[in-house]
């Protein structure tokens, strides 16, 4: 007789907590900097010198006294950008200067070259300037400023920085591998035509692109047949090369959805296999001491989903990034609603030009063409059966 | 005698619009789909099947008749995923049936494996269903339907599409090999401790991680002194393996800024010197035949801006994406002002939790320390100089 378990579905929140108590930060390693892009910082960044290192000037112009600038002046030497001035500006002088040029002692302003009048060697200023074109010594960053914080991810605004203040060999977390492994009878690889009750593996694909979306390593370990002993072989080896697994597909509660039984066998605990999203509800935790396995739907849009909501944040977390909101909160475009409210719904939206947020055709977890039309996923929380156009909602971008 | 030259700043469309005329887009190759992630499309995809490929259970339950749901009904047999039903739903009959299996012929529903009772081989069911439970036949995808659109950026969603569609040798638009050279003789390299009048290279630096993030190739060809015939070396040098230079510093109005002088020496057209940005300003773009020239300012913060907003919309068009708008537009959560409104005005912007732009503190061209900080830029159009707060603005995420 089969009997009807009683179901534990946990809340998002909870789910999202329970695995991340078992993310470990993984290990610093130094890389050269033209590798970095990307990687997370495993340290905290100081700068080893002020900026500008020098009162340096803004404009290409002449540097003078700004209680001169009545007078015809003297130009009495240039000064590139690179070179150090051999003068100090006295009263009637000024200077030649380039941009990013040291200003010499005794000018206190650079005029701008178009705002010069430029004759024999002496220059007249017919209008007051309104600013000093000089950027002071030290005014943008101190020495030993904190510049960038560790779990900083290095984009390219801050792999200028990492140049700027000298650091050509950072120190970054490691990248974690994750294997990734899929269970069904009915998948097969997309070089196959799937005849009959077959369908490609998408999910998988999709998983691995992921990862590398993610930061992580992967090692794929293709498809696995729904047989106890085929999954449990598997499963092992992939535990002898990474301690993270990610499985898409039998998961949920069929007679064939032998996951969670290969799990419990290998002595793994399972912590919860469902979560009040939808899609995406069938997903199973399991850890044995430091080993983790996540047990995703087989369905392309509810394991894409799966992924982003729960597996995300704990790669972040090994990865050592500094968690931010990754989510927008923009109004809705027009009026939304669903029948039943006991699960957070995740939707397919476009974002229009003035940022509105627009729902799709969405069939659910297996309809892959609405995600790949879609600018972002927006969420309604449990309860909520309704938005109304122009309503605040949570979309994470694509 | 210096002559103060009549200034022909243009405007930032009309900037885009120029150098866009000079985008062609490259050559498709084919590659493997498991390297395929972030390439774009060089042909549109059509689906060489129906999605779902015949009408499969969306649960795992038992497929049935939906007039026979009051009466108790015999299960007949029971169909794996992957395996083809061997019995014709007859009245007062079942099948079991699990996720992604093929609906037997004569079931028109599946009821859950939840709300069935289950004794000595038969069920009831006490609730009526809500829904079939039945993804139909092509009911997502119809064989033959285009699925992903030439140009289309391939993300973890896309390649999920690909697979599932048995694209496993896309045809992708190569990628562009970029050159970039660094201007001045008061730039050293990162490893470098600069001493007086000198600073580190940041924005080439940026520069490469820029164009990497955009999808290009690079090669760095290093820092060159502020001397025509090392420029006009370097440049040649940098013509004979990539038709595509970007070139950071030496752009300015300043008496060593070489770098228009020597592009006009090695035949180069300048289609224009200064864009009404800022920061930003001094902004070369020149042509010859088809060899393309970016001078780029050598400030960090200035050659970011002038990156994201003139250089890659260039390259996207090269890399044959579909250019979609990038930016949002939200709120500003306080007031902002300027002074002088002749030129469209980049700043760096905190994007709160709910969604609002706070603008940072900027010093301007050089303040790298702002930018990586920021979660997005926000733009202020020419003539305006006025964010009211709550008033909507354009801003880059970053």
């Amino acid at each position: 007789m089969d009997v009807i378990k009683n179901r534990k579905m946990i809340k998002l929140e909870d789910a999202v907590v329970n695995i991340l108590k078992f993310a470990r930060t993984g290990e610093g390693e130094r890389i050269n900097l033209d590798s970095a892009l990307y990687r997370v910082l495993a340290e905290d960044v100081f700068s080893d010198m002020d900026m500008p290192p020098f009162n340096k000037s803004a404009m290409d112009g002449f540097a003078c006294r700004i209680d001169d600038i009545d007078r015809e002046l003297e130009i009495i030497e240039t000064i590139p950008a690179g070179k150090n001035p051999q003068n100090i500006i006295g009263p009637g002088q000024c200077a030649k200067i380039m941009t990013g040029a040291p200003v010499p002692k005794g000018a206190d302003c650079v005029i701008m070259i178009e705002d010069a009048e430029v004759t024999d060697g002496k220059i007249k200023i017919p209008h007051q300037p309104d600013k000093s074109n000089i950027c002071y010594l030290g005014e943008d960053i101190t020495k030993g400023d904190l510049v960038l914080q560790k779990g900083t991810q290095l984009m390219p605004q801050h792999i200028s920085m990492m140049a700027a203040t000298g650091q050509i060999k950072p120190m970054v977390y490691q990248q974690p591998l994750i294997s990734v492994m899929v269970s069904g009878d009915e998948i097969v690889e997309p070089h196959i035509k799937p005849e009959n009750s077959k369908i490609r593996n998408s999910s998988g694909y999709q998983l691995l692109s992921q990862l590398i979306w993610s930061g992580c390593k992967v090692d794929y370990k293709g498809i696995v047949p729904d047989r106890m002993d085929e999954l449990e072989h598997t499963i092992k080896f992939s535990f002898e090369e990474s301690r993270i697994l990610i499985i898409t597909g039998g998961a949920s509660k069929g007679d064939y959805d032998l996951v969670p039984d290969v799990m419990h066998q290998l002595g793994f605990r399972t912590h919860f296999k469902e979560v009040a999203i939808q899609p995406g509800k069938p997903f199973n935790f399991s850890t044995r001491k430091n080993l983790v396995c996540f047990g995703l739907s087989g369905n392309p849009v509810s394991s894409f989903v799966q992924f982003e909501i729960l597996v995300r944040p704990y790669l972040q977390s090994i990865l050592g990034m500094n968690i931010s909101h990754s989510q927008l909160k923009i109004p809705m475009g027009e009026k939304f609603s669903r029948k039943k409210a006991e699960r957070e719904y995740f939707f397919p939206v476009g974002i229009s030009e003035d940022s509105l947020a627009i729902p799709l055709e969405f069939h659910g977890s297996a309809h892959m063409n609405a995600l790949t039309k879609a600018d972002g996923i927006a969420s309604m929380p449990i309860g909520k059966t309704q938005l109304e156009k122009g309503e605040l909602v949570h979309v994470r971008p694509l």
